[in-house]
């Protein structure tokens, strides 16, 4: 007998009752039925995002809805800034790249968030740029970028401001509208609680102007074909419909929910789970630690890699490593989700496991003793 | 109480088997169990699409494989032509156009199949075409396409041969290598019985050196980045995993019954929904009906899309109309994926209901009467 525990930043665990809905009959995507439950999700996305504009449904990964923002705002040629302070701000690099724009790049060290004040200067340096591309919760790292500050910074000039926001939406505070977001990207398989499969954008007015007259390639994610269909109560190609019917039932609980209080569930876990990985005297990695994942530092006589493998192959828990120059040095716990103090509770049992497996002390239970109390604390 | 019928060309029904794998835990897509999954669907895709190359899994809806065909293959200015013969072999044309090509398009009325020898004429005309894109079954019209001898006429030039065969794959008989296409498109809820969000893409070795020189913008489905990650078993981005998974069971069943099986349980289901139709004195639409979708004229008499909405608000029963020029005119029913000769008795009777209900003069039962007859003689 072998349990699964699914404790990574994405795919996430999914309640069962969202996943029950995806092995219901399929509904055709262009009945009254559909239409129905796509009002509903869309009406639900706004109050996610923070926002009264329209939220795009994409039927494809996260990736594909940060490429469909660069294809969507950008032509060939344009100029770009990108504030990066991890593997999924320098996922921005590469497609502006790949779509042919001249990038700016500002990069921090993984760990460090954001500096607003750099991105007033390079927007200073250059006034030309159309957009300016960064992350809200960059898991790569745990890191949280004060995303409020750089929005404002990009809203006192003509460019846009795009922001990731894929493992932070429904984990973090984000408020698409109030902070004058322009763009906020993300996926289905993370704070929404639903498989991966669906994406999202939302784009503020300004946004919309760049979507008009940008001239790269796009077709199957045009944002003027899907913001035409959404109206119609549907979308220009066939969607995801298991997947649209699961993140009904996934959104109906967080408007149950309520967003403030999804964000202060993710934060009471974060700071539970900081608290328990700082107890097996592990060095946190970031400075501006986010709600939806806690990422520490190992000890360096020990391997994150085997680490990660063995309690995944060994135990069934999957749990996060490092990536790029961090691979094998760290390890990430998301909290992210559908994920609760119980499998914070098993996250940190399977932590301590993995490092006395591997050959460094630890007081056994220290990390849950500490995790439970500063939890109860509140 | 209201039962759902779906006799539409997709989505199409899923088997309880299939639709009940997407509603288990879901799988990280980076673990061992993942890759084993993975493994036999890229094995199984692999007989599906009667090739010994790579079949490329993406997370999208078809259009979305059709794009990344376009955008893998050619370069902004390139010459293609495109091959349609009713609504989705025009899109081809709207995704060349998007992605700045210039198109040489070729139109035959609805109903009537791509000639070969037009295609033929084409390629000499325009010697520097580099791509010919065309459609297996063109679901608009209910037409099969002679994919074998386009093919064929395309490989005698520099050209690559582009198939869409989102409708027809699983359903009508297709054999990328030994009929020498060089791409082939497709996506997961037609012939492949599972709910839409994954799409496929296979090339061949001179598909690949267009691939390899194309200039056009694309990362999320830049065929190099899927094609690398396949030996790893798994994909560049996070994939639907709980649509990967019923995907798998949908295979497992397919090379059950083998597809020489399949395609002869679609081809019997097709003469028997064809003489069905035609027992309601509706004439076909198609010259050269395909295996996986009938479509017939309706009486003048009679509004398709009254018809149409009627059944599916009514009773349940979710048939096609027409589409562009054709709506309101013709009527169409699927058979394909998991639909059996009692669906096509549910669409046959339905369908003469409309009739009824619209002012047209049915023996009632004859529909139904003749198209057993058909099936039991096989």
């Amino acid at each position: 007998m072998k349990k699964y525990y699914l404790i990574t930043p994405g795919p996430t665990p999914v309640p069962p009752t969202v996943a029950a809905q995806s092995a219901l009959p399929v509904l055709h995507h262009r009945t009254h039925e559909f239409g129905k439950l796509f009002e509903q999700v869309m009406e639900g996305l706004r109050t996610v995002f923070q926002t009264k504009r329209d939220v795009m449904l994409i039927t494809g990964s996260g990736t594909g809805a940060m490429e469909s923002a660069v294809a969507n705002l950008l032509s060939p040629g344009d100029k770009a800034i990108v504030a990066s302070c991890g593997a999924f701000g320098n996922r921005w690099e590469k497609i502006c790249v790949a779509f042919g724009a001249k990038v700016v790049m500002l990069k921090e060290e993984w760990g460090q968030a954001v500096d607003p004040g750099k991105v007033r200067q390079a927007l200073k340096e250059n006034p030309d740029a159309k957009a300016v591309f960064f992350t809200h919760t960059e898991t790569s790292a745990g890191t949280v970028n004060d995303v409020k500050a750089i929005a404002a910074v990009v809203a006192e000039t003509a460019a846009v401001s795009v922001v990731d926001a894929i493992s932070g939406l429904a984990g973090q505070e984000l408020r698409m509208d109030d902070w004058k977001l322009d763009v906020v990207v993300s996926g289905s398989q993370k704070g929404l609680m639903t498989a991966p499969g669906l994406a999202f954008a939302a784009v503020s007015e300004k946004g919309w102007k760049l979507v008009e007259s940008s001239k790269n390639a796009r077709f199957y994610n045009d944002y003027r074909l899907i913001k035409k269909s959404i109206p119609n109560k549907e979308t220009p190609w066939t969607p995801a419909v298991s997947l649209v019917a699961s993140l009904h039932e996934a959104i109906r609980a967080l408007m149950e929910e309520g967003m403030e209080n999804v964000w202060k569930r993710h934060l009471r876990l974060a700071k539970a789970c900081r608290a328990g990985m700082q107890a097996l005297n592990l060095k946190l990695l970031s400075a501006a630690p986010c709600s939806v994942l806690t990422s520490a530092h190992l000890p360096e006589s020990v391997s994150g890699e085997k680490l990660v493998d063995w309690l995944r192959d060994e135990h069934g828990v999957s749990i996060a490593g490092g990536q790029e120059h961090l691979k094998g040095k760290i390890v990430r716990l998301a909290h992210m989700g559908y994920m609760d103090h119980f499998d914070l509770t098993i996250g940190l049992t399977a932590l301590e496991w993995g490092l006395v497996k591997f050959g460094h002390k630890v007081d056994a239970g220290k990390a849950v003793k500490t995790a439970q109390e500063t939890f109860l604390a509140g």
